[in-house]
């Protein structure tokens, strides 16, 4: 029997696969369909925002310098020569000695230059009384005070969020550039795999991998375009990864990626770029772009849910030119070794402003990732971490 | 013209909605199904997980006294009697001087007690030789080592994630109770609002607010089951409310909730818990329960957005039993005052370990939504956050 001769540095690997991502097309889509689409280009605004002086309050727009007399006690009377709500515009023109009643969101009259709350006055008849000395552009939103007509307001890359849509929509943008959804296929190899264990089917092993790379593969913004299972039979796989090709831009398949007696994979698939990664879990990974990218797998779970964040997704952010993985830098909670010259991935949570590991490492053992919710990283040169060392935690997507 | 007579805390405000959540009901839905649904039951495993002693190496299965003898140099040799991969059951016994070859994840045939890697054996026809001394179990994924039958694992109000699905599937799980989808109207009020801004309607505002409350509300696992935008009209409001209600379990109304001219809800839904929150932005919110809970909002995208966090987002938390917003505590990077006696939502994001405020604050200033990347709150009592002072960072949904 085979085995993994030499085992790549996970820095090495990662390279390899973000070296051969292959950008995604772009296709323009309507602003309603975008959310969690990736902006493919840059976006200018078309318009100042807001598009006119507009009052920020209810009360009156008038002349500032019409309230430089008063003092405390004093008023000063204006003639009240329109009412204007928003979404109308008055057609009279304030003057000093004039008011005109504003609402919140209407634009400002001509000739007017700010705004006294109405809680500042006293209606009397056609006039108005004003008690307080205000100053130019007060309870004003100044046309493009929150964008000018030409500024860059969102990057290429950017995750169109319900904050970003409400901005583009303010801009009148109705239809935008994004990365196409990337297609994924999943293929699960294995002769042990079933739905459902029954009680007279002992030895078999339950399929939990289809359904949680389906998930995650959603998660990262891809949509799932062929999924099967398959026997460890060389033509039935060969079989399932050319049906694969037709349909995706990114192929996973899991199961008979070591060097065992039924795996596979290796002898199928023998281009690879690399083949065993110095990674714990997810050891025996493999990578190969014939066509389209074949992300080689383990059957565990845990080894397949890590080798999905260490490698499927560095791939897509760097096709998409965006960023999946969400971190923060917090003090570790405890020390914990590792060995040298192996890259771990360890389960963790976030408790009381610190990093705690989840301690079981197996990589069949699904509950430990049920129980943390991201995972820091130790490189191949570390020896641990030590307690309050701050490192990155990244979220589980 | 009213005024807020007497605005509410944002602590009572918040126990007022809190108080009045109902409880969602609960469905049950294919765990195919079921990724960001809420759990609404625990679930106990049902079965041992690995469901039998299994292999987690390839090599041989064998007694592991057999080995006992071996130091450095030396061996023994074993009768290889059968051989068994993923999936199958061997009917032979290993007995004392015997071996099974074994594949990953095949189960450990009866008699044998622990797994020889292979890099330590000889294959030798029908013989093999062991050149490593190992103890009992070694090598071999223990029957309930990862969980036992009976175990509660997953707890009520998780949000089903990819692992949380491998798990359960792994447990034969195939049909879990949820929280049925929270079903929420949105009704936008304005004279002044349209979906284009013509050159010869000035005056009129983008609705900015439809389009981002629709997304914020599928990014809060909510279904909107009618949406739409009507004038400042109390038939046209009347009719929509009344629409509105026979759909949804939550109501959101945006603008007119100020006490203008215009502002026509306060009139028409005149039963209201709270009406003026001492929060900043936003001040304007109304929350009513009139067999449906309805919320009043603002018509400022920003005002809009905060109060979503801080009203809607708090409510459907509770009726679902399950955690919405994510955070974690990191140390401000700033010294920030605040005005005693308001409640502030600054928009912030991290960066290099702390977190920085974006400083723009008006209720209008859509950008600084999109800036951010999260918030934190400056309670009533506070006059601001020091620099290097820990807080809690909430993330937008």
């Amino acid at each position: 029997m085979k085995e993994f001769k030499s085992l790549l540095s996970y820095d090495k690997a990662r390279k390899l696969v973000i070296d051969n991502a292959k950008e995604f097309g772009s296709e323009v889509i309507d602003l309603a369909d975008s959310l969690d689409r990736v902006l493919s280009e840059d976006i200018v605004s078309t318009m100042d925002s807001p598009p006119f002086d507009r009052s920020a309050m209810d009360g009156f727009a008038i002349q500032a310098r019409d309230t430089f007399s008063i003092s405390d006690g004093s008023y000063v009377t204006l003639k009240v020569i329109d009412s204007v709500t928003a979404g109308k515009v008055s057609d009279k023109e304030v003057t000093s000695g004039t008011a005109i009643e504003i609402m919140t969101g209407a634009m400002m009259p001509r000739g007017s230059d700010s705004v006294l709350m109405q809680e500042f006055s006293e209606r009397d008849g056609e006039n108005v009384k004003i008690y307080k000395k205000i100053f130019p552009y007060l309870n004003v939103s100044r046309q493009g005070e929150d964008i000018r007509k030409g500024e860059t307001i969102l990057k290429k890359g950017a995750v169109i969020s319900p904050e970003h849509m409400s901005l583009l929509k303010s801009q009148c943008i109705e239809k935008i550039p994004v990365k196409k959804i990337p297609r994924i296929s999943i293929i699960v190899t294995g002769d042990e795999l079933v739905d459902k264990i029954e009680d007279n089917e002992n030895g078999k092993t339950i399929d939990s991998n289809s359904i949680m790379l389906l998930a995650l593969a959603k998660r990262a913004m891809c949509k799932v375009t062929y999924q099967t299972r398959v026997n460890d039979n060389k033509e039935e796989i060969e079989k399932a990864i050319s049906n694969a090709k037709k349909v995706s831009d990114i192929i996973l398949i899991t199961g008979g990626s070591s060097f065992g007696k039924k795996d596979l994979i290796p002898k199928i698939i023998d281009n690879m770029l690399f083949h065993g990664v110095t990674i714990k879990p997810g050891k025996p990974i493999g990578f190969s772009v014939d066509e389209v990218p074949i992300f080689i797998m383990s059957g565990y779970p845990v080894a397949s849910f890590v080798q999905f964040y260490l490698f499927v997704i560095p791939y897509l952010e760097s096709a998409l030119g965006a960023r999946i993985l969400n971190y923060v830098d917090l003090p570790f909670s405890e020390d914990i070794s590792s060995e040298v010259g192996r890259f771990e991935f360890v389960r963790c949570k976030i408790a009381d402003g610190g990093i705690f590991p989840i301690r079981l490492f197996g990589s069949g053992i699904i509950s430990s990732l049920s129980n943390s919710t991201g995972y820091v990283l130790i490189d191949e040169k570390s020896e641990g971490i030590n307690k309050g060392e701050k490192i990155r935690f990244y979220y589980y997507i």
